[in-house]
């Protein structure tokens, strides 16, 4: 099981203030050669349906074009694995406000998200909060 | 500029090998916030059709699904940044044999490559031929 992302606590605190529970932790899928853990799945009180959340620190020292590449990167191919899996549930990815309004707003990643279906969820880490939902 | 793949010069030789001509290096491209560089632009003779080639080694050493999710991420976001600058040229992921016939079969990644249409030319490090086109 991979080490959590450092926002990890915080953004379920987030979500547990917006109304939702956590359903789930650490959510394990294989295509029997490879495992991945999605980090969250929550959902509303009375309604069945599981939404999946990958949570996604941007670390500042790295490039962000790198680390944008890797965080679509990882959430196309587990996306592919729900597919592969015959899973509905959208996944989404988490990001914090900085991220969201920094390397989220260049004209590629915004490209990349368009062209790729990308659904964000964008949190304030000092607020501690859920901002946006988009796709 | 970004440091050249060590498959770089013998993946131009499988490809001049093969009959294509060499056309670029490091293709340059920008959305005015960020720049990439892809590796290769191949032709035929007497043919416009500009190919563009960006060549992955994978590092046995890593985690191969990291690769993996790494390599297509890049991949993705490159072919953003040409749809964002409405080029029309494909771009194909280049692959040693080896990871080809690895981390690619996994049905993950067998997914991931049938949802995102990504196109791969296969190449044998041991020979310096090309072996194969997908997509």
């Amino acid at each position: 099981m991979p080490a959590k992302d450092r926002y990890h606590e915080l953004v379920k605190r987030a979500f547990v203030k917006a109304g939702w529970t956590i359903a789930r932790e650490q959510v394990y899928m294989s295509d029997n050669h490879r495992h991945i853990w999605i980090d969250l799945g929550i959902r509303r009180e009375n309604d069945e349906t599981l939404i999946l959340i990958e949570i996604k620190g941007f670390d500042p020292s790295a490039s962000m074009l790198d680390a944008l590449m890797s965080a679509i990167g990882q959430y196309v191919v587990y996306r592919a694995m729900l597919d592969f899996l015959e899973l509905q549930q959208p996944l989404y990815l988490a990001i914090p406000t900085t991220t969201y309004d920094g390397i989220f707003q260049i004209p590629v990643a915004k490209q990349a998200i368009v062209d790729l279906g990308i659904r964000l969820v964008v949190f304030n880490p000092l607020t501690e909060e859920i901002v946006q939902w988009k796709g």
